[in-house]
């Protein structure tokens, strides 16, 4: 079997980067505008490095701030209309997976014309407005990926916009910015990058690379998660601890750039559509379920990501990690079969090294959520 | 400290990824020149398969395999010319790393007039002819980095040129044209892939990214010369074998890519310049003495490094590597003064983690080469 390796945004890393390297944005256009979240980019001070960069080479720019928790098609659009009435030349998405994907989409859309209807299709010309990204929470990897996830109300679920053409074009890499996030989204998206390098290994697409790469985001990951453990709103992170966290989920959005992601985020895109679960944790919820699975059928591979993990079950994963995301909900069997087909219906069924069948599918969603 | 992690190419991976992604070429231009050496490409079925891909979708090409080992400054400006005077659109690099090396700089001085006075000076047009790079042996990871080192008789030692623009767009890797090298190559070739992964964990630039992909590349190459010590010319190597090597040499040349080489390979230039001795080889003389000048001042990273290798010391990793490439040759105290100051002006000097002073230098060829 033939597969490709290809990551080509540059990455800027280290305290104060944005500021350091304000010379970049020269490259890239004179008019900006800054896709972000309502608040988080204007408190944890991203948005005023960003700025303080811009205004220091002379680029002027605008601010799109109504990206939402998932962001919806629509937005997409607002956003991309907005940068086109604005002859904008290039985007600066600033925070997590949300603003981040947001800014993809709109770059995409600013720069061509595509119908709603065509918007998932994966066919597009190669126009895009160049993209900064700056990620704020370590989770998504959204900074080092070629997808946008959105909000899609016509299928009822999360579905991604994948072309390499919106890969970005410069990824700011400074964890500083986290310094304010609560346990909650700490943890979350600690768990969501976590489920991106397994779900890494876990893929048909997995390589050589992928999985060096994997193993050593697990490994971080994994420390930082057993070192804040219970800690609650109490919880503290050294910068060192934060700066590992970031570059660990750094390398799992490499990773899921190359293998993609598997039944487990397909799975937690209909939770998260249809019961509001942030989606770090429903991939959480439902990660040890899978690999469970996974154990079944290939015992050696389940077994070397428990290790990398430092534990010798599964059982023994969950027992850390699901008190630290908290309860899920409870889900009826209507709803069980429901999201069950949305589910089949995905390529990520397709991208797993031990394919669910659909049986499969409601016993993960019915131990995960219904065993409690 | 700020850093950046950046590395462009596609990769296609596998057998045959050759003749199955053909199409690639025609992104990429109508009329194509190989470069290559006198004979491998012929022998090694790469050329075969690259111009049965290129009759594949229409493109005509020719040939320039003119490039010798080390390749000189006089061979990129004639492979140049060949390719204006053809109105070439794209350069296919096929070998080991002097046809790659040379490749690139064709690619670059085929599309920009460059004096031969500034050719490594660094500062160039973002004016490139796109580059395929097809590695046939496991050692330089050239198909993945922005060097072409090439023989530069003005400094009596081998220069760099370094510059983004010519990252390949495309590496093509398939072990299969592995199939017949030497023992003598396999072992000099791994060499050189080692002494990048182990260099890249020695530099200032060192990274999290960079040493995740050393050490799996380290452990991979070790394994490898492990298991074929010895053998000489009955080598046997299986297919998984040669993918192995192959995949931690391109590891290893994204490492480098990211952290440059250290005063290892400053000090291996000098020897294959004066003395003819293989590039990988020269590497491999020199990796022990300087991990010794790196423990006394930074212990527990030399021992992490051995560590990562399967080995306790650094005399247990010389008594594996050291009879595996043979011997050195006996240099004179004027040609250790000679080489100490060529290697004092190069930049590798200031880009160790650990830095040598004059005697350390002295010192370490002195070590290597003076008493075998």
């Amino acid at each position: 079997m033939n597969y490709q390796y290809y990551m080509p945004t540059r990455a800027i890393i280290g305290e104060d980067c944005i500021l350091n390297h304000s010379d970049v944005f020269k490259t890239l256009g004179k008019r900006a505008m800054l896709v972000t979240g309502a608040r988080s980019a204007k408190l944890n001070g991203s948005a005023k490095d960003i700025m303080s960069a811009l205004e220091a080479v002379g680029i002027t720019y605008l601010v799109y701030d109504k990206v939402m928790s998932n962001p919806t098609v629509a937005c997409a659009y607002e956003g991309a209309a907005l940068a086109k009435a604005n002859d904008v030349d290039f985007i600066i998405a600033i925070g997590g997976g949300s603003p981040m994907d947001a800014g993809k989409a709109i770059a995409l859309l600013a720069a061509q014309d595509i119908e709603p209807s065509a918007l998932f299709s994966g066919k597009y010309e190669n126009k895009v407005l160049p993209i900064v990204a700056v990620p704020t929470t370590a989770g998504t990897g959204s900074e080092v990926t070629q997808y946008s996830i959105l909000t899609n109300d016509a299928m009822q679920t999360k579905t991604g916009i994948a072309s390499n053409y919106i890969f970005p074009a410069i990824a700011f890499l400074d964890s500083k910015y986290m310094e304010a996030l609560s346990y909650t989204t700490l943890v979350n998206t600690a768990v969501d990058a976590l489920s991106h390098a397994v779900e890494g290994m876990l893929s048909v697409r997995r390589s050589f690379i992928s999985d060096a790469l994997a193993m050593e985001s697990i490994r971080s990951i994994m420390e930082t998660l057993k070192a804040i453990a219970g800690m609650g709103d109490d919880v503290k992170m050294t910068s060192e601890m934060r700066d590992k966290l970031l570059y660990a989920s750094f390398m799992a959005g490499i990773v899921i750039a190359q293998t993609g992601t598997t039944v487990v985020h397909a799975m937690g895109y209909a939770l998260t559509y249809s019961k509001g679960i942030d989606h770090g944790k429903a991939n959480g919820l439902l990660m040890g379920s899978y690999l469970k699975l996974v154990s079944k059928q290939d015992s050696d591979l389940a077994d070397k990501i428990v290790s990398v993990m430092g534990y010798d079950s599964i059982e023994s994963m969950d027992k850390l990690i699901l008190p630290m995301i908290g309860e899920g909900v409870h889900l009826s069997e209507d709803e069980i079969e429901h999201y069950t087909q949305k589910v089949l219906k995905t390529s990520n069924v397709l991208n797993c090294l031990v394919k669910p069948a659909k049986e499969d599918i409601m016993n993960m969603y019915q131990e995960a959520l219904n065993a409690m």
